[in-house]
């Protein structure tokens, strides 16, 4: 057996997210579909572990995959057949070979993601699929205040898709910047790892702080408040990136 | 009457491009049709002459048209009206009252448009409708080079779509950069006009200088063989944006 360790870049706009669903086509199903010719036509198709199960319409800059194959053919082979099979929305930017043992989603040290809200009045009709368009008046530095009583060590609790089967809720934020570009504010999370739906909670809290709806040391009592309506809106997959994995 | 002046972005990847045409959708002629509850149902619609008639497929970051009309609804509420009618992917800017005799193409004093090369070798899915994918390595400084040769004011005819019915060809470039971005080779051209495809057939030849299929002095040589057969490919459209218009 031989393991590979793939790098994607995919807009996520048009699928159900990473992970394979039964009500849509998921970037990990046609990963693995598109290994099938080499793979051999009667053999099953292996998994693909992906190191981030992203959202329904959330974007990856270089996914992290792994997956464990039979066949010899080189790397950079690999890759282009690959990318002659998959759709141009998915790309395999890198394939080389890994530790045998190499597993893309438990040797994740790290993940950085990046949202994106688009602030001019009118949206941009450039990167309409990768921003949330959210043009009312916000306080960056107000926004930024609340993300640091983030950082660090917490009960995520509060920032958690209601329902999620977590037993755990405790992260490490590591790095939380909000800063003000031209047509934007771009926030940018980094951590060992996410609770699902984390960064778009953050985000959706943050954008209350921004425009005034909370003040930012309020963010201490929704993380104290261990509870999912304490705080802000789910921001909207579009706006997110998974910019890199750490191992 | 009232002549009002319209700033416009737009995706031009779904259209047959500025102009009205039987085979297909146009910008023009989806800007026209939203103005219809504005200026009645029983009344003709008014022609939106636009600045540059952009071809199928480019793009413009602020394209702009006028139109005259005799409706009384403030500007503001106009551009909202045009953007609720009109499909994401072209968005009204900005509308301002202009001079009754404004007209955007004959008043037009000068307009600059950009063109995307992509060079990662895996192009990548975010942009890709924007940028022409072009892979292989190029030499930047020599298309510099070539580029400075077009500087001033030439018989462009050799950069000149074969079958169109310009009768001058004689253009003034006044400005062309060629700039290496991280992904990408820039190409930003700005003149008071362009013949059509011009800007898309200095790219192509730009692009056989790059690759050292022709020498940078050998653009001298195109522009006075005035035959388009002397110049190179005509780029692709979707690497094209129509980034402003100088009034």
């Amino acid at each position: 057996m031989r393991t590979l360790k793939l790098t994607l870049a995919y807009d996520g706009t048009n699928y159900v997210g990473w992970q394979r669903q039964i009500n849509g086509v998921s970037i990990q199903q046609l990963i693995e579909e598109a290994l099938q010719p080499l793979v051999g036509v009667h053999v099953p198709l292996p998994t693909v572990v992906g190191a981030g199960r992203t959202d329904a319409g959330v974007h990856a800059l270089a996914q992290i995959a792994s997956v464990q194959v039979d066949f010899a053919v080189p790397v950079a082979a690999v890759g282009r057949a690959l990318n002659v099979r998959l759709p141009v929305d998915i790309r395999v930017l890198d394939v080389a070979d890994a530790a045998p043992r190499f597993h893309a989603q438990f040797d994740a040290k790290g993940k950085c993601y990046r949202y994106r809200m688009a602030t001019a009045r009118v949206q941009s009709p450039f990167g309409r699929w990768f921003a949330w368009h959210a043009p009312e008046p916000r306080d960056v530095a107000a926004m930024r205040e609340g993300a640091a009583r983030l950082l660090g060590r917490h009960d995520f609790l509060s920032f958690q898709a209601s329902g999620s089967a977590s037993v755990d809720s405790v992260r490490t934020i590591e790095r939380i910047d909000v800063v003000q570009e031209d047509d934007a504010i771009v926030i940018e999370v980094e951590g060992e790892g996410f609770l699902r739906h984390m960064v778009r909670i953050i985000v959706g809290t943050l954008s209350e702080v921004g425009s005034g709806r909370r003040r930012p040391d309020g963010m201490t009592a929704v993380l104290e408040a261990r509870n999912r309506r304490a705080a802000g809106l789910t921001a909207p997959a579009c706006g997110l990136t998974l910019v890199r994995v750490r191992y």
